[in-house]
């Protein structure tokens, strides 16, 4: 299920087959509805990313917006036509990770596009959730001082939701995002058709000029606002939750995705324009352009808390894709194996803690500020483009199929495109935070590779792949017993040692001599028939003497156990009052020796 | 060495047996600057908790000061020579708890002594710390409003210190325990010599009169300056660390103790009353009586330093207290076992961790105040002294010695007068904090008891002391060994497997039908005579399947146990790449099954 990779992955409730319920897959409108959450609830933070960064040329520089916004679309034409081809040639879904690995072969490539990725999914829940902040704090301006806290408790809810395991169902999203398209385009339609704004909100903000509005300012604003491209890949990734014809429906989908995402920036750009709306203090400039539209009633809250909404579901997608690409780096032996781990539930838990952690560093970093967060956001986000892009090229060139020239040049100009707003925006936004991913992208892929390196290293040392030597069977057994005193615990331990070793001793610590007698006399009255140690321990240690006198029985060659019976609680209350000693010689024999440590369960009635 | 039960436990440095290292053990007056610490350091409260008791009725009713410290010091005497009886009845040392349990015989009475003594021992560490901060504060005026921090700070640093394992000489308490005394004995000597205070420190507070001075309010100012005879058990719990001959020398140092804490309290009595000291804000009452000695340069300082120092060794002394009297609950079954196991190191590494939270809640939740501390205090003191007394009574009473009526006397006389004072103390303190002591003493009992029904029920269960069946010897015993891939390892658990095992099978999930595919040949082509059964996991799942094959095996009635190879890397960093999917394996095997869970370690060079 190459689809795993997805960047925004769906995860039907029945692992779907090909052909098989096919009901329960998407029609284009519902894939739409689905799928294009990420992408659409960027307009709450994209088109604001350009304002504030035009802003320090003078409220008067804001009339840049516009235009800046038609050159971001235009990128997003070009991304969404290539996207159309990449749905083509992959119609099993396929991330950059994927694309990478297939179509570009080398380690490097897919290294890189893993670390973007993860870069890129820990982003969008930071991003998200402090744009979701803003939002809230626009309707409810007492939360204004308190956003990180805001964001830390969506965060852990979120944590906690996917820690017990959802299984999301693609059409939960729809009702959120359709309602959410009809907020957004009544804000642009309604206020297009006022005259003036209904209702102005927030607190004026002086914003004095800085600096003249030149070519790199315009490049500043423009590599902001194409964090608003972000989430358009989603699509791509999830093909094979489409209903057939998958490949034709999902393909429409995308380019509806991209008129909706155009339309919508466009149109609060005009609006922008008209109204000449500025920043101002504790309201985004989505709110502001939503009062001027619905006034500051009940539609003014609805809306927010609307986009809060959108923007938490937002971050929630990473959770879907974050912890299952982990899981793919991991079966890759790039990551900690522990990774591709699912305990009982299907909950990849190391990595929801993983991306909870690194998102929650990230947000007390930057303070929950989003304008601090958008500059290291969009990096990632370019370097999978260009990856999907430049895989697509290769591919055209190797396969050579129809028209493949016609093809590599359309995707060929997406990843120039791509390459090109990548540049900008780490040129322009270097300083501002850009750095951080600089860093953080090479230090993750050497990571990556080192941890393959150990893995391999391992491997070798294991000799896998080739045939090992026949295993050794003429090696005799001893099994060792720690006892403490003769009871039905002691009988059960014994009996379970005969049935497994060739010799069986039991062994006791004792510190005081007349306990040493009672216990001796006590064996002898049982008379198990198996040898009772009896070692003497003035200091009360209790695990050092087991260490040393199995340490001592290892030495003839012979295969030794140590079998240490646990009294098992049948309630959990009573846990505390058991286990403790069985399981601290457990860890010190597994940490100091290298004899066969089992546990051997005997379950009260209690 | 009955002696480990003493409230004050000290710890030579070698464990000495009668006889033997006589030159280690203390002198009358090294007895005295070793074991008095906990008691004099009270001199730095209990005038306090006097005055500020008496305030209430204003400046004036501080006249009342002296006489009620007088009062406090005939209890002291009355103390003293009951507790000299209490050396030579038991010359090995023993604590309110042993005690209880040797003369008093019920459960109830050491039930009682245990709980109250743990009341005691937390109190003693969060007044002495409380106390502590006060001094430090009186010196370092800018630390008054973070005691709470101070305080926290200051068992963080006992904790981690006890942790580690002191191997705490009496010696080293020597220097410390001279230096205060002659710092105080030097206030009160040159305090009376001076007309008038050298210095006046902290702020004037004004002082109106809420009471008149009755009989209640003389009571209450008694009942708290009772916090100034804490300690005075300490040496009878140590008689054991005295030279031969042991009884005299100890009960030398007990009076010698007695006179030294009565002259400081009464001294420093007078002293309040001739400069009319009244409570002022951010200092001590001692360290008014530092300043009006010593003026407010180096020495003031210096006294203040010294007094935290030794409030905090102080604190320390319960902490070599607590988890001693909490592992020997355990041996008697009323405490969770762990509390008896001592890992590596010889620390009762759960007692410490203990009693540092319940400590670190109590100064939480009084905001580390001394005075709402106090009446919490003295009542487990009270509770102690009473049942020692009353244990002796007893003991007078069936060994009846010679003149033993006469002891009785002395010791019945002292049951009473603590008993009075433990009501006076209840009656009058019920609402400012002692009703947190009357809930918590009997649900502690309550939990003691509870404990020790559970063990003895379990050791029904187990039939201890009865002797039990042969143990089985006829079954048969099968190996599971689940494996990931035909390789080194597989082969080192193969073998440990078929050394143990009369059968032995391999066992292996595998969610791609290739990769089983290709498991199945190369497990052919090693045919290393072993079967290997691979499950289907269509859903990736790891642990289930294996659970259930063990289930399923396990209903023929053999002897199952699962064999689980781990690979150990050489270094402690590369841990978090291996292990964890045999340990989860393991854990859900014991929490579901009743076979036999081994772990195999597989060291790697890496």
């Amino acid at each position: 299920m190459a689809y795993g990779l997805a960047r925004r992955e769906l995860k039907p409730k029945v692992p779907l087959r090909p052909g098989e319920g096919e009901k329960d897959h998407l029609t284009s409108l519902e894939g739409l509805a689905a799928l294009s959450l990420d992408a659409l609830s960027s307009v709450a933070y994209g088109p604001e990313a350009i304002v504030l960064a035009l802003v320090v040329a003078g409220t008067g520089a804001l009339t840049a917006t516009l235009p800046v916004t038609l050159a971001i679309t235009c990128l997003l034409a070009a991304l969404v036509v290539s996207y159309a081809q990449v749905i083509a040639v992959h119609p099993d879904g396929g991330g950059a990770y994927a694309v990478a690995k297939k179509d570009l072969g080398g380690t490097t490539a897919s290294l890189l596009a893993a670390a973007s990725l993860v870069v890129d999914y820990v982003l969008t829940v930071a991003v998200s959730l402090a744009a979701g902040a803003d939002a809230l704090a626009s309707a409810f301006p007492a939360l204004a001082h308190d956003k990180l806290l805001v964001c830390l408790a969506g965060l852990a809810l979120l944590t906690a939701v996917n820690l017990r395991g959802v299984t999301e169902s693609a059409r939960v999203l729809m009702l959120p995002t359709v309602l959410f398209i009809v907020a957004i385009v009544g804000v642009i339609v309604v206020g297009l058709f006022r005259a003036h704004p209904a209702a102005v909100v927030g607190t004026a903000q002086p914003a004095p000029a800085h600096e003249a509005l030149g070519l790199l300012l315009i490049l500043k604003a423009f590599s902001s606002g194409c964090s608003a491209l972000t989430g358009v890949e989603a699509i791509a990734n999830a093909v094979p939750t489409f209903r057939t014809p998958r490949v034709r429906r999902a393909q429409r989908t995308e380019f509806m995705l991209g008129a909706l995402l155009g339309l919508m920036l466009v149109g609060l750009a005009v609006l922008i324009r008209r109204d000449q709306v500025a920043p101002r203090a504790n309201v985004t400039i989505l709110a502001q352009l939503t009062a001027g539209a619905y006034g500051d009633g009940w539609a003014y809250y609805a809306t927010n808390l609307m986009v809060t909404l959108v923007l938490l579901l937002a971050a929630n997608t990473s959770f879907g894709g974050l912890p299952v690409l982990m899981s793919l780096l991991a079966r890759d032996h790039r990551l900690p194996h522990l990774f591709a781990l699912r305990a009982e539930r299907p909950v990849y838990r190391y990595g929801v803690v993983a991306l909870a952690l690194l998102a929650a560093a990230l947000l007390i970093a930057t303070d929950a500020n989003t304008h601090r967060l958008i500059p290291l956001f969009a990096i990632g986000v370019f370097i999978g483009f260009t990856i999907s892009q430049l895989g697509l090229v290769r591919h055209w060139a190797t396969q050579k199929p129809d028209g493949w020239k016609h093809r590599a040049v359309i995707n060929g100009t997406g990843a120039v495109l791509t390459t090109l707003a990548g540049l900008v925006l780490l040129l322009t936004k270097f300083l501002a935070g850009a750095w951080v991913v600089v860093i953080a992208v090479p230090l993750m892929m050497l990571l990556f590779a080192r941890i393959q390196r150990y893995y391999t290293e391992v491997g070798k040392e294991l000799e896998l792949g080739r045939v090992p030597a026949p295993p050794d069977r003429c090696t005799t057994s001893l099994v060792i017993v720690p006892l403490g005193e003769v009871s039905k615990l002691a009988r059960h331990a014994i009996g379970a040692a005969l049935a497994l070793g060739d010799e069986v001793v039991a062994v006791a610590v004792q510190a005081d001599p007349d306990k040493s007698r009672t216990l001796r006399e006590a064996w002898d009255r049982w008379d198990p028939g198996v040898r009772l140690d009896i070692i003497d321990s003035p200091h009360r240690s209790l695990v050092q003497p087991i260490v040393n006198y199995v340490q001592r029985a290892a030495q003839d060659g012979r295969r030794i156990a140590v079998l240490i019976p646990e009294v098992e609680p049948k309630h959990r209350r009573y846990e505390i009052l058991q286990n403790q000693r069985g399981l601290l010689l457990a860890t010190v024999l597994r940490a100091r020796t290298d004899v066969v440590v089992c546990m051997l369960p005997y379950r009260l009635r209690l």
